[in-house]
């Protein structure tokens, strides 16, 4: 069974908008903070600097999240974090929203697995077995 | 047959991040303002106050991106807006976004109608009539 | 002598730049940030609703910022907040963001305080009393 | 006497916040904005690889507006870019934002040039000679 990894946010007053509402695109800033978070609880790092100067990083294949009801100003927000599924080369991670019993936004990214070297175009990778054995308790079953 | 709408993005420095790339969630703040030029090339307004003190407005229901390609600082990105559906409420329009020859993104967002009443909450509604005459001609079908 | 109040900020990926480096902008965010945090610890609010229906906030004067050392991804900066000036109408805060032993950078906000009545031009106001007394103990003497 | 460089920008909805207004922090992106148009206009750029493989560019010393009247959503404000003083290394310049008759805000930013190694802390240099004279003709006095 998945187990599920959880943080909070306190909306700030800049990430409201004129209908006096948290304006949505900054829940994509919100999941990856979340995602962050999730992976140093693990000992994982987003980022990493290889010996041979290449970096490893991960970036983003796709992004969505569906608005189920709006966030205000200094809410703390709950952010469930649960790996949905962790492919050969990307890591699939869902993200639910809450503000005391009301859902307010749930959420997936797709992430894949990469290297960066100066000069070069990015190169998708396999995920470290280092990175999966980890992440293999946090996922649906 | 659908027409496009198009208009363009010069990248920004604050956009990119230390991978030396767009940083993904600017794509979601990217859609928006092109969906309101859109409208605005219509003859349209994203809110509007109406005579009797409610403002009129189109919260998102759920937005998705999925990248391509990685973005740079200073790249003129070429934004291809089309109509995906017109529903009673709702209104769901797709997004692509081109450095010439090269697809960066596709996403997709769905806003709906709604009325804002001050100290109420927000209620959607069906969708204008003068909308939906103007939208018709840059729907998909 | 004035005593100050101390926040933390872990610096996020969104909020660095293709230069590796915390892009500035964000420090008049972090400022603001601090300014509620700081607010909040004396059961103070920035933005209040009246019995009147008229809303009562702290819209800003000015701000500025020094940069003497760059901050970089996942670093944790320490805020230090100080009452500089209270004024009849208008607050003057100070702020230093340290990283251990190094000062990243320095920075003033002048806020004043108004009210909002919705359909009016904002006003400035005298700060109420039950404000000066809770913020006059972090002052600069 | 100095010649002002001129560029605009139209307000977008993620600019606002709750209070129906522009939020402050937009500013400084907004000066950055202007000044990299007016760079360009000179046929110079903020940041150039070189042949020895370190990178030039202009992180900020300082940073400071003043807000005057606030603006809204879809405002178009002019913003009017004037060089205070060309210094050895460093570089000032003014920012007026104006809608209409109405004057906005007044900011004023000073960069320092710039050597990025990799691996290696930033180092100010002396501003090329080929930047100063494009320059001089854009300074107060």
């Amino acid at each position: 069974m998945a187990s599920t990894f959880t943080t909070t946010h306190r909306v700030e007053f800049h990430e409201t908008d004129l209908a006096g509402i948290v304006h949505f695109a900054n829940f994509y800033r919100y999941m990856e903070v979340a995602e962050h978070e999730f992976l140093h609880s693990l000992g994982l790092s987003i980022m990493e600097k290889r010996p041979d100067g290449s970096t490893w990083g991960w970036p983003r294949v796709s992004a969505k999240c569906s608005f189920e009801s709006p966030a205000f100003y200094q809410d703390v927000l709950e952010i469930r974090v649960t790996v949905e599924r962790i492919g050969v080369k990307s890591l699939t991670i869902n993200y639910e929203f809450w503000r005391d019993e009301t859902r307010i936004a749930r959420g997936q990214m797709k992430t894949v697995c990469c290297i960066f070297r100066p000069g070069e175009p990015m190169r998708s990778i396999e995920i470290p077995e280092a990175f999966t054995s980890q992440l293999e308790e946090h996922s649906e079953s």
